[in-house]
């Protein structure tokens, strides 16, 4: 999963981020979502049903999360699910395809205002936020095990992660030509380094879920000036 | 599971880490460790059931994985394995049991020479080295998944982290009194994203599994470094 892919999952419910993604990147969106108007009961159900299914997966996994555990989860019967989606298949899709709106809106936010160490801190505290909730941190949880076991499921959302993973390196390579990071660091092992803090933190608030994210942020600030070597 | 658990892993081969963790801690540890003496054939055996329980357990999961199994990978029979452990949970007891050693060996690393910076990235990097076989990061990713969950056994594995977080813990305050790393920092905080960097890299390596582990080094330098407030 993309370094800061949960983003979508607050804005998924208020709907705004879908528009502002398709706005800011030219990654392709959602049909429904390049339209920018409010969404139809048609997209709600369908909406409604991909939430089950995350809790469905973050539970018991991509493989043993059934249908029919997905129309208990959703309240709907399978003649009404199929209507929105015809498989598991299908829907694990339609998952992987909002990860992609995910990456456009952090590689969005991560050619915002301010300094790179001050974006990263954002995008990170951001992210953290988002997937803070079980079925999100959860679900992430199952897609790393996917990717660890490099299965065709892994690699497709591998491949989203690679993606964010340019806009960053092309974001810290500007800085170090600007001057603004050490100019001597490796930039594909500092990236290993950051996608795996913003993994390991992720995970940790799973585990430890009455620590305050808040209290993170000024430690986060100081690990990505510490790795970036910004003054 | 603990931070540095892993170390006993290569070690467990070797069969050199059982006696010094009892030289070095005051923790309990297997009674045949205590003798430091060479392993009987049964001791051997033990280990090779152990070995082939865990790349089970990576592979399957801990609920997934059945004794069948384990009996396949150790090609032994079920008669034979039973000998040395009569039921899965056994098995997992003694899998535990192992992670009460690597945290008396990682408490050890802890109170080192050096400064605590090089001290925790020693321990951290010797944590990754020892992570890196798919069976062992495969293991982990398995731990923290129960962790999550909050099952039974995922608190088993939490006890023992809480031993290694809280030797963490005493080692910081003493820096912070010796004026050794920044003493406005709150040490919960900073241990909750140091351990998250730590099972974030070990995550991340299983993922990108042609990445250097060596390179990764000075930057871990850097990133505790920061963390820690450290001249």
């Amino acid at each position: 999963m993309d370094a800061c892919s949960a983003i979508r999952y607050e804005n998924d419910h208020s709907l705004s981020l879908h528009g502002q993604a398709s706005m800011n990147s030219s990654l392709p969106v959602d049909s429904y979502a390049s339209a920018a108007t409010l969404p139809t009961a048609h997209d709600q159900r369908r909406m409604h049903v991909l939430a089950a299914a995350r809790t469905c997966f973050a539970r018991s996994g991509f493989h043993g999360a059934s249908m029919q555990q997905i129309c208990a989860e959703a309240q709907m019967s399978p003649g009404a699910l199929y209507r929105y989606y015809p498989s598991k298949e299908a829907i694990i899709e339609a998952i992987a395809e909002e990860e992609r709106i995910d990456a456009a809106a952090c590689v969005a936010a991560l050619h915002g205002e301010g300094s790179l160490v001050d974006r990263i801190t954002a995008v990170g505290m951001e992210y953290l936020r988002q997937t803070l909730d079980p079925d999100t941190g959860g679900l992430m949880v199952e897609i790393w095990s996917e990717s660890i076991r490099n299965t065709a499921l892994g690699q497709r959302f591998h491949e989203i992660e690679a993606e964010v993973r340019r806009a960053f390196h092309a974001a810290l390579l500007r800085a170090q030509e600007d001057g603004e990071i050490d100019p001597g660091i490796d930039i594909d092992v500092v990236l290993t380094v950051l996608f795996a803090i913003g993994d390991g933190l992720v995970m940790r608030l799973q585990i430890e879920d009455d620590a305050d994210i808040e209290t993170i942020e000024p430690y986060l600030r100081r690990v990505i000036k510490g790795l970036l070597g910004a003054p």
